[in-house]
């Protein structure tokens, strides 16, 4: 099996982070992509102490950002999530990434002004570029795809999180590559070369798309080869852009929720080795 | 209230040409969008008749397209379109539009070539230009939403319509700017400028995008002022470039569909009143 796979938690989000390492060491899956909630279920060095022991590397955690509504409160608990990262990222086996996946966050309520929304994605990330500096840690931009634009996300594509990321060191400001989020973006594999060529890939993260999508759009992801995305070109141009990091897969889709972790982590095995195309 | 309002067919989507036709008349809205099923199901000279009588202008027929196949089926269909286009714009009031607005078509089955799919739209709407130009109709390219990319529209962004439509004459391919399938475009005001310099807006439609998203993704929209788009901010833009047509309001909603046609006419006019600003 490739040696580059991490098992996301929120492809087995109802499992807690000791079965999640569980089912990530089970079947082999050298490395896990980590979030906040259930992290902060056991306490951060609790967390830690299972992580270092599990042995696996941590290739992102998810996820700061909400920075829209602009408020101090998030700028605290964005600085919070930036230390947890870095202790996280020690934690890990050689190789781990100190990657924090950046949300952006929707328009505000009855706000109208996606530019400016926009613009206020730029200036938070400015306000936390000192601290990211300070614990080694990468703030990664993550393009969310046109539909959350209004609720989720109002950076909607590639291009666009390059824009901003580029405002700031490389070693500090990122983007996150989703396949779910971006695979319809015009030029897309330019755009994945431009990322490489500052080596601002923190982190490569792939699920499908499938049709007709599900009722609860925020689940509609499939398992890699199961939809419409060129997961191989995507990825070959993710690889030629130089990343060499771990290729995480994250899917939320409530059938597999509701699927025990382990045979989840099984089939991610599965369905990366036979649709990615993936170095080793 | 505007004199330029288009109550596009699609938004009382369950009347028949009759009942639309004096659904229109009766709230004074002065145009329509016609769509090919409900003027096939009386017959194009009946369907040119009534639209004669009816005094309204004819705003755009939806729809042609669907290249992705690449089928000379395809072809012939949308050569029906181009006649059926002119046929009826010719029977509507002076200041019909003999505009088909084209939906490009998603990935055939089982190909997970977006380019490709691409490149098929431009060479598709190459094969149909000489008759169009000879039927002085106006081939209008509808970029639709990302969300709709795999299974309905593989042009994805004004920016990428107008790639394609700049390929041809000004006076046979055109685009149309909806703002539901465009409203979080990087850059969508640079784009609506550049559409304008070469007179290639051939239709405006306006829906807005509410939250949370239906289960049905196609029956998403909501009346203008109910959800996130910047309604006045994208109409002063389209009028800023030039554009003079009409505003075709199309929504495609299951509660309007259920709702008395003449009452959602009414809704229609309130709603673009109240909230696009719209010159006279």
């Amino acid at each position: 099996m490739s040696a580059r796979i991490s098992l996301n938690q929120a492809t087995i989000r109802y499992a807690d982070l000791a079965t999640a390492l569980h089912a990530a060491r089970t079947v082999g899956i050298p490395a896990i992509g980590l979030w906040r909630e259930p992290v902060a279920a056991v306490g951060i060095r609790t967390a830690a102490a299972w992580v270092a022991e599990s042995g696996l590397r941590v290739s992102s955690l998810c996820r700061g950002g909400f920075f829209t509504d602009s408020s101090t409160t998030a700028l605290a608990d964005n600085r919070r999530a930036i230390e947890e990262t870095a202790t996280l990222a020690a934690a890990g086996a050689p190789g781990s990434a100190p990657v924090l996946v950046l949300v952006p966050g929707g328009l505000p309520n009855g706000d109208r002004d996606l530019a400016g929304a926009r613009c206020r994605v730029r200036d938070m990330i400015a306000e936390l570029v000192e601290d990211a500096a300070a614990a080694g840690v990468i703030l990664a931009i993550e393009p969310m795809h046109p539909m959350y634009a209004a609720d989720r996300g109002v950076v909607s594509t590639l291009a666009q999180a390059l824009e901003v990321a580029e405002q700031f060191p490389p070693e500090v400001v990122g983007v996150v590559v989703d396949t779910f989020h971006i695979w319809w973006e015009p030029g897309l594999e330019a755009q994945i070369a431009r990322a490489g060529r500052d080596g601002r890939i923190a982190s490569y993260q792939v699920s499908d798309w499938v049709t007709p999508l599900p009722s609860d759009v925020l689940l509609a992801r499939g398992m890699p080869g199961e939809g419409h995305i060129d997961l191989p070109a995507i990825t070959r141009a993710v690889e030629n852009a130089g990343y060499r990091g771990d290729v995480e897969v994250e899917i939320f889709n409530r059938e597999f929720w509701e699927t025990e972790p382990v045979s989840v982590a099984e089939r991610t095995v599965k369905a990366v080795n036979a649709t990615l195309g993936l170095g080793t």
